[in-house]
């Protein structure tokens, strides 16, 4: 195999795997949303049957997973493996979803990043020949996530503005080494990017750096321009995140315009969904992707996209030990042609 | 490249990565263990300098980080990636570790698996031409465990007989194209397996399945068996642990022999330590691969090692919801030949 690295932190695909299939789960505030109709399936509990809320995060990730598998009429014990990952304490909505069921599993934590970082493990493993098959999964639900990160629903705190509302979602892609595509061209590897933010409240302050200095490494390493892209989108930096982000490369006289979307704006009404400034968290852009953009990918829609997962890696433990907020963004080329 | 896909779970490394350098940290009482004198760097105080445990894990992942890479003669970025991961909530250990060092970063959550996880993917990457140099990296610290998982130390609660104790400690492994080695030849990805066991106080009897899985499919997938290792070592399965994977292959009726140890009862002095069953946590296999073990197969001492990390991937939150606990172990077969 040709050496598939490229400048700084990015590689190129030679295979170009194959998105084999993909699903989306949702909950019911994201089904009342403007993409409430793009994802596979939603729900009007929350709790998805389960006792818990950390349950029916397993729940919808086992939801996505079958439906992706019976899509591509593959079953389980054809998967070589799973990149898998979430947002919970020791990502325990994957390792419940994913024990005893014979799938090889490498678990990931990326934040919000994760359906980038295991799109990106996926392909890499798929394209090198290590899979024939691998899946990328993760998932998010509001509740878990509120009570874990900020404070108990029954609580009611206030909100302040620039908080993001964590989407309750999950997103599942099969890739493989030959289909019908979308294909996965060549990723970006992102570094962690700390700016001084220390605002929990304001995650989207403290991704956008992360997000703007892994698209800047992937235009210049792989020598392409935001206008090589018909769509280029960040998972969760929400409207202020997005503003910043478009500020960055403004001030590089680059001009992003509408070419570039963030999925946290895309899957809520802001105003009228009182979600403030956006939505949030794995699921968000995993739901997205697995829902919205690849069927528009597949309807020959959209032909380029680059799909940047941003991930904030704080802990409430380091926030209360005065830390600021490191960040991460991993972008992936996505294109519903194999070059 | 040629399929590097083997049997149901493994794969091989046709360029067979070389580890170009390695480090570990330890604690105090990691110091004053059999082990004691193998570690790069040990520190009287707990807290390493800093003002908090967690901050003392990022302390000592950067230790590690920097040592290894002083040892391969690199700079920071002379790296293309680095595979992290720890045992804190978020993983903060690490993505603290990693921040505004332009190093691009894939977080991993494998519990005390990692550093298998870690190793594995950094060959992966290499081999495959993604990276030309990769880090691999993990740490526990018993305090912020202690307190994470279990009970404030203050508390002084009195441990189960089959209690391990989170070792202190973090490992560092710089993986490249070419070097003297040793060498990566292979890896078996593990599945998760949960055989229902549901005391948090007994995470050797819940993981000792998991490596059983894994050794088994790697011999089988690889065609090889025990014989063909000098070593084989668990992660941090303890005294019972271990135990239960001797008897498991046992009734195949495989002799393991005393070519089968384990880093948790390999660090301690079980008895004269008072640490129950032997020791646990990320750092455990870390240190003792990137310290005694690597360094004996340096020494030629060993020439065929198959490292197996072990994890137990439960949360505090998990066993207060009544569930039992998932494991997984991942191994890596490591050569002083290339071959």
């Amino acid at each position: 195999m040709e050496a598939a690295h490229r400048g700084k932190q990015s590689f190129v695909f030679d295979e170009a795997p194959a998105i084999l299939s993909f699903a989306s789960v949702a909950g019911r505030k994201e089904a009342e949303g403007p993409l409430g109709t793009s994802f596979d399936r939603t729900a009007k509990d929350t709790k998805f049957g389960q006792k818990t809320w950390e349950k029916a995060e397993t729940q919808m990730q086992k939801t996505a997973m079958t439906l992706a598998l019976q899509r591509a009429k593959l079953r389980e014990d054809q998967l070589d493996a799973a990149f898998v990952g979430d947002l919970l304490n020791q990502c325990v909505g994957s390792s419940f979803c994913m024990r005893d069921r014979d799938i090889p599993t490498f678990g990931l934590y990326g934040a919000c990043s994760t359906m980038a970082e295991s799109l990106m493990l996926a392909a890499m493993s798929v394209n090198a020949g290590y899979c024939r098959r691998a899946l990328a999964l993760t998932s998010s639900h509001f509740a878990s996530s509120e009570r874990q990160y900020r404070f108990p629903l029954a609580y009611g705190g206030q909100r302040t503005p620039t908080a993001q509302w964590t989407v309750t979602g999950a997103g599942a892609a099969v890739i493989g080494q030959k289909g019908d595509g979308p294909f996965l061209l060549n990723a970006t590897v992102g570094s962690i990017v700390d700016m001084g933010i220390r605002d929990a409240a304001n995650m989207g302050a403290a991704m956008a750096p992360a997000a703007y200095e892994t698209l800047r490494a992937h235009f210049d390493d792989l020598r392409t321009s935001p206008e090589d892209y018909d769509l280029i989108v960040t998972g969760d930096l929400g409207k202020l995140g997005y503003q910043i982000v478009k500020a960055l490369f403004d001030r590089d006289g680059v001009k992003l315009e509408d070419r570039y979307q963030d999925c946290g704006v895309m899957i809520f009404d802001l105003e009228r969904q009182d979600v403030h400034c956006g939505g949030s968290g794995c699921g968000c852009s995993a739901s997205v992707l697995c829902g919205h953009l690849l069927q528009r990918m597949r309807q020959r829609e959209i032909g380029k996209l680059l799909f940047c997962g941003t991930g904030a890696l704080l802990s409430p433990l380091t926030t209360q030990q005065g830390e600021s907020i490191p960040a991460v963004c991993h972008a992936v080329t996505i294109s519903a042609e194999r070059s």
